[in-house]
């Protein structure tokens, strides 16, 4: 074993919340060391004794790593892997006797061993002495950080549109959101320089932590290339803010999309080398402070209702975090623990990266259905030929016969979603639409009924203003004349996809030329 | 169906926190009804599809409800039953594909069911609108419940010791504990009324939140009966006081223990009629106000590991927890979820009811092992014979020999531990004992150096002070000369008990009649 040379983390605890520095550790904490004295007979711990746990065994069969099934046709594979949880079993295997008992709030630790392995070879962190925590899920995660790190009268520095239940964590604890522009890439380090450099304290304190999906932002689909994310830490280094890398889509991360290109079928083997290479990684890669709070989660790769995820960060951090598990949760549901322990033992690691790599190759195909779909129902073209006032990425028009700029959008090269900007200032029953309006209000009140209609033509999209980052007054980071919504891809088979598109571009289309009349419905 | 004659919860809102009152409903509500529209095609959630969860079934082998084990050598049963869970399935059995993805904030609501049945027969509520809302275990119950009450600066009213987890919960949170004397039965209802009456309100608000656990409270083990259970309801009623019923060792109730009376082995056959007829219930079944949130938990009956719980409580109160949950945790572990569903729906909520009267059979029979190794070790007499200051229950004598009062306790009647106060003013070298220092603090240091050759004599037992109320100051409640410590006879198996205990009265034996000389030990 080589030495460790990386630096260790600089001094945060500056940043830890009142709450935060005033947990102490559980007392029994002390009496637990004196149990593993050499003949002692304990009467300390209030431990069930494990003899009444009622189960004699868990058992699961799961996939193989290597599956590939056909996303038009997506039956489970022949092939299995049984996985056997008996009472009593010899580490590294789990068992029920020892797995399903109570445990500290680290919950059951030998998980740890295969995401520190996961670690070191995904997103190896840039200083020595970080650690990891499971959790139960990054909503667990998110409020644990925020307790953490958060008082009220903050606010927070995020994306310019952001993920509604993240807010709704900190909405009502009297945090606000502190929005950046955003571009293809997701968050701009110059806009970020100058809203903090600029950043007024009658609002309170400067931002001091950021919440950051840097991989399929969800809603924007933006994915962070290392530049961008070096440019990003480097003003977090300036002005000492905190990264929480909320990363659930790290694994889907796609190529680029080719307008007129033919999709491929998933590939028959994964090719692990090729996607490590091409991967956007992780703030942790280039952390070289332990000024990152990295979220992962198993909701996306393996089932969400297993509820478990875990903390790469900061041992300083983890300390604080795993005080607060104590009395905030105890560690995970031990039957996620187990199942997710046991799949891992006999996938390794390293299946569990190839599973991975199949699967984003599954979701690569899905954004492909969607992206060929709406290739097909308008006309895209490249904003920089499209020259249409705060389009980027592409610009869809009327298929095949002109006119107005409907929509644009970002080929997402990660995660589940794609970011529509409606247009709507070219759309035909605008011009005569609520003009005395503020444009803020005026758009709101614009999309609320479009949106109507599109449920009236059987088809349902998640309005943008539930992304709308909440400033405690009006958006500052609002675009004149056009509105946002999101689509996901990552549900519907392919005949809804391409179905529901055709129904979205034909209403649209017919709306924006109008060659239907709304004024009914304004 | 009959007509529900029960009235309705009063109006309680005002007891909800700033941050409570502040939890909006998360906006993806409005869509999730537009989901169910005929025809329509969603791209608005943002849900992966469940073909890529990589499990076939899952399956685990349980024991019957019916089992009664041989506590002195409680081998796993020879029957067993079996439970299996496929990736489709009509309700109300469990599936992988509907189980294991994202859900609502209430986790599966078929889970309901089985819980709302085992309410109406165990512990019907007074009132009608009452509801059952999941949660991932009573720790995480109890912070949600804070989260929900409490703001900071309250008091808390509790017993005269409190569980040191649920303390740890609110001390950095601001808030401080509020102890209530207590006798045999648990918190004084006089006490009680005559603090709340008398309460200095430069403190504070007057306390108007509760936390009580009424059966074989942790550490006092004791039991409320009926009668105690009103008189406190009706306090609460008088002064406005919610009341946290935590209730996890509810179906661990025996008999009175008699010393000297042949202990028996566990009943062949639960008489769960019996069971019923003598059980403590719950808070709920008086609470014609809904003012009462009760708190159970499977980690006692079935798997501490599978941290799940839920509240049964006014459907005001679950409205705005399923609020909280949305953003603090999502719904519990579907895999414990599924599990323990699945193991309900095989036994019934008549066999859970079994099992767990058989259950309690086998704790009793621990307890049982544990005061028959006392009164082995000790003479034990009625406290009103003994006429020792401050000894409730039964006084501790050496065995044979006549001298001073060691110990003495209370033989529970409910939950897993033994509540010892240690005289240690009648310890031979108590007199010398650095007599200048306050009481408390000379206890504290006698206790610690006490506790220090307990565990030198390889007996292990939880201090008296770990369960002390924190009241930002000394505590109120201290009894001159004396301390305490936790006895959990829960876990160590018979020989282990009959050792330790013996190896502790010996060495407390030797102590208060000066047999040995500890002085350098002091």
């Amino acid at each position: 074993m080589t030495a460790d040379t990386r630096p260790k983390a600089v001094d945060l605890t500056h940043h830890l919340s009142l709450l935060a520095r005033s947990r102490v550790p559980s007392p029994l904490k002390d009496i637990i060391r004196f149990m593993e004295v050499k003949g002692i007979i304990s009467f300390a711990g209030g431990l069930p004794t494990p003899d009444f746990f009622p189960m004699h065994s868990l058992s699961a069969s799961v996939y193989p790593a290597n599956t590939v099934l056909d996303p038009e046709n997506p039956s489970p594979p022949a092939e299995s892997v049984e996985i056997s949880i008996p009472r009593n079993a010899p580490a590294p295997a789990y068992d029920i006797v020892r797995g399903l008992q109570y445990v500290g709030g680290r919950g059951l630790t030998e998980l740890e061993t295969p995401l520190r392995e996961l670690t070191e070879k995904l997103w190896p962190p840039a200083y020595s002495d970080w650690d990891v925590l499971l959790n139960n899920g990054s909503t667990d995660g998110w409020i644990k950080i925020l307790t953490l790190l958060i008082e009220s009268g903050d606010h927070i520095i995020c994306d310019s549109q952001i993920y509604p239940s993240a807010q709704a964590g900190f909405v009502p604890m009297g945090v606000k959101s502190f929005p950046i522009p955003s571009d293809s890439e997701g968050m701009c380090p110059e806009a970020l320089a100058k809203g903090l450099a600029e950043w007024d304290e009658s609002r309170g304190r400067r931002p001091r932590v950021m919440y950051s999906v840097p991989v399929g932002q969800n809603p924007l689909g933006t994915t962070m290339g290392a530049l961008r994310r070096k440019a990003i830490y480097d003003v977090c280094v300036k002005y000492d803010v905190i990264i929480i890398e909320d990363d659930p889509y790290c694994m889907l991360q796609f190529p680029a999309y080719v307008v007129g290109q033919q999709s491929t079928p998933p590939a028959a083997k994964a090719d692990i080398d090729d996607f490590l290479s091409h991967m956007s990684s992780s703030f942790l890669t280039i952390d070289t402070q332990g000024r990152v709070i990295r979220m992962d989660t198993f909701s996306k790769t393996l089932f969400p209702g297993a509820r478990l995820g875990w903390f790469t960060c900061n041992a300083m951090f983890t300390e604080r975090l795993v005080r607060g598990t104590e009395v905030q949760t105890q560690g995970p549901s031990a039957f996620s623990e187990i199942i997710t322990g046991e799949l891992l033992n006999k996938w390794g690691v390293d299946g569990f990266i190839e599973w991975n790599v199949n699967l984003c190759e599954q979701y690569r195909v899905r954004r492909d259905w969607m992206l060929d779909a709406l290739a097909e129902a308008f006309d895209l073209v490249p904003a920089e030929q499209a020259g249409v006032p705060g389009a980027i990425g592409l610009v869809a028009f009327p298929k095949g016969k002109g006119g107005p700029a409907i929509l644009s959008f970002v080929p997402p090269i990660g995660g589940m979603f794609i970011w529509c900007k409606a247009h709507y200032n070219t759309h035909a029953a605008w011009a005569g639409f609520e003009a005395d309006k503020p444009d803020q209000e005026r758009v709101r009140a614009f999309e609320e009924k479009f949106w109507i209609r599109l449920v009236e033509a059987l088809v349902l999209v998640t309005p943008g203003w539930y992304f709308t980052p909440w400033e405690g007054g009006s958006h500052s980071l609002h675009e004149e004349g056009s509105g946002n919504f999101r689509l996901a891809y990552s549900f519907e088979p392919k005949h809804n996809v391409d179905e529901g598109i055709r129904r979205m571009a034909d209403l649209m289309t017919k709306e924006w030329t109008g060659e239907v009349d709304i004024s009914g419905k304004l």
